[in-house]
Order: structure tokens, then C-alpha cells, then sequence
């Protein structure tokens, strides 16, 4: 990282926590001259680059500011209060009423889960299918099948080394997408009946997973920056008999939560303690906004209780579906899974992006895409607070592309989303995001979509509906 | 279908049902001339054709001969005898064992579940990848979500028209492979604790399926050439409470029968009768060697109760996987297990096969690879009458690319097993297709893969260790 990006990503970080609120000035050029013992060069390009974030607004002989307008900065919405049971689960109708608003091109996708196709080099990434295409080895379909494609995991371990976390090659299986993974771990750890700790609120396909296969949820809450409540977790482990646990560490899906890595530790030496396997969900995983990379919980599993589900569909290749488990020492029992399930993987598209991982630059698309993501957040934040109600309280995600938005305990997410939907304008609903259906007074607003004109009326809109 | 092609099919039926036994002498060009009513340059042709399959030889001055050797034609397996009820599902370490020997490069393949690689068209395929991963509509990554691809599930539909059987287009699911399909099927209609009737000997993936959901099999013997015993079927309904079959009514893994269309018809009204539904895995549907394709049981189905389950990869595209599902009434329930086990078929491998199906010229292809499945089947049953015991007997395909083979009661397919792998032989032992264990005493052979000295060598030396 060079000098002016270390200066540019102190002052970025700073207005993600709410330290340096929108509207405000920000130090000038002179003072981060002195201040940080840099060339004048080197403060404007900082300032310069914050610019280009869309982080930072310049005006004329008046210096920087902090882009959008002066309003309090909103504070960082409530968890919820207490562990709770769900003996079955019932996941209703909503989660696939908002599944399929992301197929309507007409919709205002601040309810989709996805980011937009647009953000990745599909162009670039087509090269690689064409290349691994025109000369696929015939014997390639049966040598993909799990775990998985030589080249393909090979590219994978060796983001685990850049990562300094590193994961045997042999316990990495490759699956369709995170989303197939995260379901084989389940299968390979807990059988009907028994009982699974999900985050509250957390991802649906959790809570939809434990209802097919006739498991019971209870739900740990998660604290809005600090992430999951480990004290809640520990209660909870002594006394239930949980089986297993499915967690997003990092970016956690809805609050964007992260959870810190004395945290991460302190949760996989629980986990150790009561000898129960961890199902790691961390797509989000290379969106971070911050300097490094999180370290995952897996970092600091020592005995292989952790499996950790990675995939390249939010970050290189959406529709692809390709992800991957490294499974710890349950990467057998999944490897027959898959095999039993969905076979394998799609060979194309395995190939192709191990192509890609080897002549691609795959790093430098991702500080493209975190940079888009992190402006777009900006913008959303700006444009909430000009036309949402003033205590409303908003997450701080360090990562990902989903915001947390809870109004007062009277309102109704449901009723807006609903009345969003005659607008033109996906957003999803709190209840979703809890088999105990919680949250009703809460919305996840996707922001991993380039900012329009058309984002700026939804939200003035939404702003409208929600009075 | 030409003149000279329905002659040569005459007599290749006749090959194949036995009427005609390897090594006896054809009726003459002057016969043929006078019976069929054709002019002679027809009946080289027809004779032509049969030589170019495979399944005929010309002697000099002495005519045309089936090709292989005088031997008797081995008698038809018997089938099991009664159904069986299974609480518990057990499937062993063996299965796992089959699969993986298909990933070793060095073993003669008998005992795969795929045919060779190179028996398809993957370099036109590649066209069709290229072409559509070049001008990919970012959008399409969302669009493809379940049900999946609009023009791959277009040109299904159009399929199903052209066999008069024809399905809705909405009721058409693009899956990640016919496994996935299945399994999708299975959760929608049954669970834990469900019986579920499933064949004997049959595909073993069913039995696994049971066993991790924890539902429970009854085993419903398979006649060698007439398929499902459908007395058996409907007694065991009289008598059990069974929630769902799993049954393929064509080219049946592993002992290839198929059910006439009456017994189809049957087998529909059963279900109808007990309102029970059908997943029917009809992966080798494309594989037939006679003038027609079998019709399914789902043609005969106007009450939604049949889930059509089919595939890409054993016809067209190993490795991409692609399948799909025509539901009838749980289509909409599929599509839902779909959205939250796997999400989506990957997306550059559903918009190749739409764009090779429009243009790549599919029926072709179709004709030379069942010809060459067919050509390979005189080529194994030819090795194995001069080779093998002379008192086994061997199932007589119609389709497809498995041969079931069955020795005397005392006979231990687990040991053969054990045995040629040694010697880099695979096979696959009898007991992977029953959750019971029975069917010691057969072993079920791959005739997909092109015949080489290597294929004749492998049955000389399994001869040699099954004497």
C-alpha cells in the first residue's frame, strides 16, 4: 500500500465509523502535510483518491468535506435481546417474493441479494471460458468431478497462503456455489431432529435449510458492529444440546457486522470446548473497505472443527456457481455429499476460473470492486439521510453490500415492502431474516448497485412511504 | 426414416432380442431384394449400414454373418424375487469405490458410471461456449435463476413436442444435472421417516438419498427386459404405506429394461389409483438403439403426479452439468428447493447448451453416438461369450450403455471386484445397486467407452478370474 493510500484509508475509515460525520470539513492539505510528514503531492493525491471513492467532496478555495449533507450521523441500530428457540421453523412466502423481484429488470434492486452483474469482467472472464473451451481435455469432465478441479483448488489454497491462513489442499472441495456448500456441511454434521445455533437476525437459507431437513434453529443474537454475542452463545451451549453452528463472521448478512479476531478466537476455542463443528459462511469475504483482509474464524481452528464456505459468485463470477468448502475434518464426509447430491460442479466453469485466478488479475478487479462498493455505500448513506426519518438507525458495514435499517419499534417492514413493491422498488423486509419472523420494525437495503438518478427517487420515495 | 435404415433396423433388432445368435448366417442380398421389395443397390446399403454398427460381418463368396463368434446366446438374469423392506438404509464404502476408480486414468473403465468423454462433441460445444460467453448479457446471471435459462428451457419444451409427450414450459426446472433433480423431487414429495419404493437392483443413488434423509426403502424387483415387477408394486402399495417411487421405466441402471408403453400406462394408473407420485429418472432417454424413443410414463401422466427427470450429460455434455425436471404439479415446489440448496445451474453452461441445440445439430450427433453404443455392445457381449463362463447370463439392452451380467448363486462379485482392480480392471459388484446387499452374484459392465485391444484383453482377464 502506498503512502497516500495509507492517509486516504485513515480519513476512509474514520467516516465508515461515524467519527468524521457527512458535511463535515476534513483537515486541510497544510495540516496532513505536517501531520503525517508527507510531500504535498502526496496529501493532494490522498485527497485525491477519497475523491474518486466519492468519499470526499472538494469545494473551491473552501478545501474538503465529507461528502453528503450535515446531518447527525445515525446511530447503530439495537440486537436483540435474548437467545431464542424456534422448535420448528417456518420460513413463509416473502423470502421468494423477494428472490423473484431480482429477476425484474424494472425493479429498483435495493432489495436484491446480489450486487450487480455489472460490477464484474465478465468480458475478461469470457476470455478464459474460451480459451479453457477450446481446448478441454476430454478426460477433464471425469477428473473435476469432488473435490474438484486440480488447478481450480490449487488457486484456492494459495489464497489461503496470501491470507495467512493457510488450508491443506486436500480438505478443499469445490461446490455449486457457497450456497450448495454451506447445505452439504449442514447434512455432514446434523441429522433431523437435532438442534443448530443461526445468527438472529441472519441469512434465510439458514433457517430454510434446518426447516427441509427437519432440524431446529435457536437463534444467537448479533450486536450490529461487534457481531454475533458470544456470551449468548456460550449460555445457550451450556444449555441446549446444540449440534452445530452456521455463522457469518465477517459482513455478516443483513447487519454487516464483523466480528473482531480476539473475538473469532475466543469463538472457535468455544467451539473446541464443547467439541461442536462450525459452518463458516464467508462469501463477503474479499469485499472489504478496510486495509486487509479479515482473518476468517477458521484462521484459529486447530482442529478442524471449522468449515469454511468461500465463493466466487460476489466477488469474479456470478451465475457461474462455483464455490467451495475447506471442510477441516469433515471435507471427506462432504466430498461424498456433493457426489451424492449434484455430482460435481460445472466443468466450464472450473476451468475457466482457474484460468482466470492464474492470468486474470484478480486482485486488481477487487480493488476496483471494493472501491465501487464502498462509493455506493456513501451514496446510500448520503440519500438516507436527506429523506428518511431522522432516528432511524443505521449499521457501519466494513465490507459486503448490505445495509441494516431499523425505524421505531412501531413500524412495519412488511407494509413497506409491500407498498415498495407497487413503487417499483425491491427492499427486504427484517422478518425474513429470523424463523421467529423478529424484526419487523427493520429493512436490508442492497447497495451493490452503481448509483443512478433513479436510486436517488426510490429512496426519496421510500422516504415518502416510510412518514 | 430411409428404406435401407428400416431393414438394417429389422435385423439389428433381431440381434439384439436374440433371434439372431452371433455367428449364423443372414438371409442373402437376393433375399432381401425379393422380400423387402427393394432395388439391390438398398440392400447393400442396409448391409452396409449394419457392417458400419458393428453388428454384422461380410465373409467373401459366402455372404453376411452376425458378428462374434458361434456360442450360445447366455439366457436372460432372472430377477429378484420378492420385495423388500429396508428400515434402515445402509450404503457401504463400495460405491464411493466405483466412483473413484472412474477418476483413474489407467484403469480399463467396465466399471464407470459414464461413458468416454470423447464420444461427445465437445468441440463443437466449445463453439456454442465461446460464442455465448463472449456476448453475455451481464443481466443473464440474474435471469437464469430457478426455473432457469428462458431459451434452454424453450428448446426442452420443443423436445417433448417432437416426442408427443409434451410439457409445459413452466413446469420445466433447469437443475445441476439429473442428480440434483432427483434429489430435488425426493424432498418435495417425502420425508424423514417416508417409505419410499425404489427398484431392485437399481440406480444406488437412491438408496443414498434415503439413507441422509433418513427416509425409509422398499425394493420392488426388476424383470431383465420387462422392467418394474408391477404385480409386486401394487401389492406393496395394497400393503404399505409408501409416500413415493423412484423408478427408471427406460434403459433401467443397472440391468437396461425398459417397460412397454402398456406397462407404462399400468404404472401410471397405479399411481393415479393410490395418488402417489413418480420421480422417474429418465437420464438415457436419448440412448435408444431401435427406430424410436420410448415414450416415458410421463407421457402417459395427466394429473401432474410424474416428475420427468433428464439430462445433458449422458447424451451431449458430461461435465457441464445440466438437467432438468418437468414436475407436473410439484414443479413450483422444485423450483424453491432449487433457489435454496444451489440457487442456479451455472449460467455459461445453460446459455451453450440453449445456443447448441438451436445450431449445433444435436440429432446427429444423436444418430453416430447410438450407433457407436450399439457397435460397442456386440463388441463386449462377443468378448464376454468367448471369455466367460458359458453359463452366465447377460441382460439384452435396448438402449443405453450397461449390460448386467449374472453368475451362478455360489458366485462373489466383491471378490471379482477386489480382484480386477488389482489388475486395473473396474467393474461394478452387484450389491451397490441394492440397500439390502443382494445381487452377490452379478456385476454390471460399461459398454461406453470405444473398443480397444485394452477392452478385449480386460475380458479375457477377467475370464480368467471368474473361472
Amino acid at each position: 500500500m502506498k503512502r497516500y493510500e495509507e492517509i486516504a484509508e485513515v480519513i476512509a475509515a474514520d467516516i465508515r465509523n461515524g467519527r468524521l460525520t457527512p458535511g463535515s470539513k476534513l483537515p486541510s492539505i497544510r495540516k496532513i502535510i505536517t501531520q503525517h510528514g508527507v510531500s504535498p503531492a502526496t496529501a493532494f493525491q490522498a485527497y485525491y483518491q477519497l475523491e474518486q471513492r466519492g468519499l470526499v467532496r472538494a469545494r473551491e478555495r473552501s478545501g474538503y468535506y465529507v461528502a453528503g449533507t450535515a446531518h447527525p450521523i445515525p446511530h447503530e441500530p439495537a440486537r436483540s435481546a435474548t437467545p431464542r428457540l424456534t422448535s420448528k421453523v417456518d420460513i413463509s412466502e416473502l423470502v421468494f417474493a423477494v428472490l423473484s423481484a431480482a429477476k425484474d429488470r424494472n425493479m429498483v434492486q435495493f432489495g436484491s441479494a446480489f450486487p450487480s452483474p455489472r460490477l464484474f469482467p465478465l468480458q475478461r472472464l469470457a476470455k478464459s471460458v474460451t480459451r479453457t473451451a477450446r481446448f478441454i481435455d476430454p478426460w477433464d469432465t471425469v477428473a473435476s468431478l469432488p473435490p474438484g478441479n486440480a488447478a481450480l483448488r490449487r488457486q484456492i489454497e494459495l489464497r489461503y497462503l496470501a491470507l495467512a491462513a493457510p488450508q491443506p489442499v486436500d480438505e478443499i472441495v469445490i461446490t455449486t456455489g457457497a450456497l450448495e456448500a454451506l447445505n452439504l456441511c449442514l447434512l455432514a454434521v446434523a441429522k433431523p431432529g437435532d438442534l443448530v445455533a443461526i445468527e438472529s437476525p441472519g441469512f434465510y437459507a439458514a433457517g430454510q435449510a434446518l426447516e427441509r431437513l427437519g432440524m431446529k434453529a435457536i437463534e444467537i443474537p448479533v450486536h450490529p458492529s461487534e457481531g454475533l454475542d458470544l456470551a449468548a452463545l456460550a449460555d445457550a451451549m451450556k444449555r441446549h444440546p446444540i449440534k452445530a453452528c452456521w455463522f457469518m463472521t465477517t459482513f455478516q448478512n443483513p447487519m454487516g457486522a464483523t466480528m473482531s479476531e480476539a473475538a473469532k478466537r475466543e469463538l472457535v476455542a468455544l467451539l473446541a470446548k464443547h467439541d461442536i463443528p462450525l459452518i463458516e459462511d464467508d462469501v463477503y469475504a474479499e469485499l472489504y473497505f478496510g486495509k486487509h483482509a479479515p482473518l476468517p474464524a477458521k484462521a484459529f481452528d486447530t482442529r478442524g472443527l471449522v468449515m469454511h464456505c468461500g465463493s466466487f459468485s460476489k466477488s469474479l463470477a456470478p451465475g457461474y456457481r462455483i464455490g467451495w468448502v475447506a471442510g477441516g475434518r469433515f471435507s471427506e464426509r462432504i466430498e461424498r455429499l456433493k457426489l451424492m447430491t449434484t455430482l460435481s460442479a460445472s466443468v466450464p466453469a472450473q476451468v475457466a476460473i482457474a484460468d482466470y485466478l492464474q492470468t486474470g488479475g484478480y486482485d486488481k478487479h477487487l480493488r476496483k470492486l471494493r472501491h465501487a462498493l464502498e462509493t455506493q455505500l456513501t451514496q446510500l448513506r448520503t440519500a438516507l439521510s436527506q429523506h428518511f426519518p431522522p432516528d432511524i438507525r443505521l449499521s457501519r458495514p466494513e465490507g459486503g453490500y448490505f445495509l441494516w435499517v431499523e425505524f421505531s419499534d412501531s413500524f412495519n417492514a412488511l407494509d413497506l415492502h409491500r407498498r415498495a413493491a407497487d413503487a417499483g422498488i425491491s427492499l427486504a423486509p427484517g422478518p425474513i431474516f429470523s424463523p421467529s419472523r423478529q424484526y419487523r420494525h427493520c429493512i436490508r437495503l442492497n447497495y451493490g448497485w452503481p448509483w443512478t438518478d433513479a436510486h436517488t427517487s426510490a429512496i426519496r420515495e421510500l422516504g415518502t412511504l416510510t412518514c
